[in-house]
């Protein structure tokens, strides 16, 4: 059984923004999965999908200060510089982060552990609504 | 075909650990698929999976010097201190080194290359037993 | 439907190569998948694969330049130096970057963004071929 979707997300502002409710809501479909394995997979450079603690806010402003220590604005040594100040750092996260997430459906539901939330990175300071596509696989 | 199950690996110490022989041991319905995937999942955010070389346990050691450098303890912006100073540097850890891994399945084995080997990656100074959810999904 | 197929990838000098239509050109049984997953494998510790920007080439340049500088060569802390001072260098961008991809397949293509590639990141100075088994699963 497969099912295919693709849904845009509410803009965000930078930063690493609990996004599993909002996932949730919009793919009933999970409900009919006993055992299978659903993949999330953002369509852009500059965003990421993660997943992280879903309880203290703390955690979420304490990794966007981290990875934009990590991936500084106007390094030096960048070239790719004629969209922004934040579009480099924005690839390099990117890649660190990734673009997609796997998780396991248990009987209609994500199967995450009790702290596990997903987390929409928003790795630019003015974005739009970002795609994602949903395959959901499973018996 | 869909095999899925839940493990409890035994606990270890902060560090990188090798546990290709635990998985393997723990899922003979491997054997059964000739062509597929396997999909681990960890189910914390204090500790990740990732693949890496199975010889030389020197790595094990410089790659959790090297992480332990990159998100260091008490770093002056953290502001999720609550749960001990190893617990934000954890969660860093996490998003850098990722909560799943895909293994393709060919004639019954793991198709990994001659050097990787599967790492769990425990972040905390302090852990208990970690759950991975392993689905196998296959012909 | 399951097609499962190893590639060997034209050598590469170390850096961030785009290697799409590469590895398009290799998968005709993609065009049989209205919807599935596509997985992509690397079978090394010293080479990965991750998705980036397909325009400018800048940004493979900068994004070398950026993990050569997160994990530089002869850190006085690695034990792991007898294959070469690119060798732990390359196990650790290994396991920042990751060695798969899964990628959505819609109607008989790759489903990325429209910025989207694949990128090989080679982080050996001197590497031969390398290998990638490609997982499609879909209806």
């Amino acid at each position: 059984m497969w099912h295919q979707k693709t849904l845009s997300l509410k803009p965000r502002t930078r930063g690493f923004h609990l996004i599993t409710a909002e996932i949730e809501a919009n793919i009933p479909e999970l409900k009919t999965i006993k055992t299978g394995l659903a993949h999330l997979f953002i369509k852009h450079t500059s965003a990421s999908l993660t997943l992280n603690e879903n309880a203290d806010p703390d955690v979420q402003t304490d990794l966007e200060t981290h990875f934009s220590k990590t991936a500084p604005e106007n390094a030096p040594y960048y070239r790719h510089c004629c969209e922004g100040s934040d579009d480099m750092p924005a690839h390099i996260k990117c890649s660190l982060l990734g673009a997609s997430l796997t998780i396991p459906v248990t009987n209609g539901r994500f199967n995450l552990g009790t702290w596990q939330g997903i987390y929409l990175c928003e790795h630019r300071n003015r974005a739009g609504s970002r795609q994602v596509v949903i395959t959901l696989n499973g018996e």
